[in-house]
């Protein structure tokens, strides 16, 4: 029996997401914040793992209410925002519109659904090429817009402006050349930014939607994001969500955890700190180029990232090599101020050495 | 903006899935255990919240593969058995072929992936009407079938012989006038059940493909199912996977749980017996009708199965009304010896005062 024969053609040119577990002391790859929760975990106690999960999340999504300010009947629970990524192409199908570099869940998703992939290069300061979006806006009519803000693995926000310019450009109020298209803000890295996010202007543009998670900010292990848009996309989209996406103990933990904001602030106001001091630091390095951050990880330029990345890593420091991605650089995220330095430390050694080994 | 014009028609036509909380103080609508593992809740403490789940769930998918007797590279770890359904249409496509009625997941995520859905009534034993399904087969051709065995809501075992029949018909060994489809035997209720599984025919059949699940036997909030079939289908299913579909919180537990296979089974064997005690009353209530079941519910037959059902829930018992589904029954849960004790009770009334307001 040929298995192949009997699977989609989209599938078979897709690759399985690689995840190898790479042995490090210090982990600064994964965009994950440095500090749990461990307190919150006994919310998990009084669970009964018996039962079925609520499916509306009704509780969560009040505690997720109050904390960005959304009426809970324009929010969706997703099992992490990858999950409402596949509900949203699967609800409203392709194509679908994103820039690149940008995280790669936006183009595997679309490919795995069978949908029309629509990349559009950044423009040199990493920001929208709105020649080249509204173009393809107007050729290609995508159903979806995926933009993250800030971007994955830039850093950098992209410019308001330019994001309400394909707002207008996609809702149904302008020129007959264009067509209608949902624009997904994804804030996943909102938290650790100093500019405003998109969550003021959703009352004024029906065809905006925000995606929010708490990966980022100590809860990656629980798989929480959530869809934040008028409640007629969440009704629609919701019809797709299977009912019990979301277990029972990730549900009574992010309670927990949201409940206590001060801790949550204070942990990212410690992130913030350290970003800014870690880009001076690594602005001083001759041979390196850090680009200016506005999320909880900084992308660096540096000569020869192979070997700086590897230098790293036989010090037990695992960092992320963009290589095929933004080819030259290497993306780290923030660690506690004693993770940050040791980063520092041997970054410093390793650009050094390996300047006197070019030699 | 017309956001129904964006909205792609399957799921134009598709409703939310209704859970509606209903209070009560006998739950057994929901085929879950009474019996849930606040011991094995601990494994949750040691968990890293900031850190992402193991994306490949090697821990589990070990002690799951001790557990069924499979290697862990035939195993697809799954956010409950719902998202493996998922995967599997979104890799495969349709149409796909179920016998009605049967797990509702089938037909709903069929229709949300857009794909076309074949149902095929049982006969009037609740089993597979091999004439009908056949002549599908050739004239549809089906890439997948869902079998649910035993199956939710009838509670029986489908006769192995029209199974094999099935796997034999669509596997690619048969005549030309069939096309190759995946079997996919639903085993959720296989704890239960005197029958053999299916498990030990994995290895003669390529396009067999079992499910399971850790919801049945007292660990429904955790969402974990699996999918166990030829390492060539788990690599491509695997592909359209979300690299973290499986919190961390869900994995240590399972973990735990699944290593006490001893209390398990206790609670299985009880379920069991209960279940048997259960039928045999309900055998003796005149004006009822139970099904013989494999598994951990009863569905039942009575005259006026509204008026039943409001009697038991006034009284803070739920069942399940199959309304549209299996006209004129119900389906209860098995719960604890004390529970199926009052559920008895009430249903004996119930009955009674109904006959007499009939009269």
């Amino acid at each position: 029996m040929d298995i192949q024969k009997l699977v989609r053609p989209n599938i078979r040119s897709l690759s399985a997401y690689e995840a190898k577990e790479i042995p490090c002391l210090v982990k600064l790859d994964a965009n994950e914040s440095p500090y749990g929760f461990k307190k919150s975990l006994k919310a998990a106690v009084p669970v009964e793992t018996n039962r079925y999960p609520d499916p509306e999340a009704k509780a969560l999504k009040k505690v997720i209410s109050k904390y960005v300010g959304v009426k809970p009947d324009c929010i969706l629970q997703g099992n992490g925002s990858d999950e409402l990524i596949y509900y949203l192409i699967t609800t409203f199908g392709g194509p679908v519109l994103y820039p690149v570099p940008t995280f790669s869940m936006y183009g595997i998703i679309t490919q795995a659904l069978g949908e029309k992939q629509i990349e559009i290069p950044l423009d040199k300061e990493f920001d929208l090429n709105m020649k080249s979006i509204s173009g393809a806006i107007r050729r290609e009519k995508p159903k979806l817009i995926f933009l993250s803000s800030p971007n994955n693995p830039t850093g950098n926000c992209f410019s308001s402006d330019r994001i309400l310019e394909i707002i207008d450009l996609t809702s149904s109020l302008v020129t007959r050349h264009s067509s209608p298209s949902l624009v997904v803000v994804d804030e996943a890295y909102q938290p650790f930014s100093s500019r405003k996010g998109f969550l003021p202007l959703l009352k004024d543009y029906k065809n905006l939607l925000i995606m929010r998670t708490l990966s980022k900010i100590g809860l990656a292990g629980l798989r929480v994001g959530f869809l934040i848009a008028d409640r007629e996309i969440i009704g629609e989209v919701n019809k797709v969500r299977l009912p019990f996406n979301l277990n029972s103990l990730s549900q009574a933990i992010a309670i927990e955890a949201l409940k206590d904001k001060k801790i949550l602030q204070a942990h990212i106001h410690t992130i913030v700190s350290e970003r800014e001091k870690l880009f001076n630091e690594m602005e001083k390095i001759s041979g390196i180029k850090p680009y200016p951050s506005e999320a909880n990880f900084i992308l660096f330029k540096v000569n020869d990232p192979d070997r700086v990345y590897k230098s790293l890593l036989r010090k037990g420091v695992l960092v992320r090599n963009m290589k095929g991605v933004v080819d030259g650089c290497l993306r780290v995220t923030i660690g506690t101020p004693e993770e940050n330095k040791i980063f520092l430390n041997i970054l410093k050694k390793g650009i050094k050495s390996t300047r006197q080994e070019n030699k």
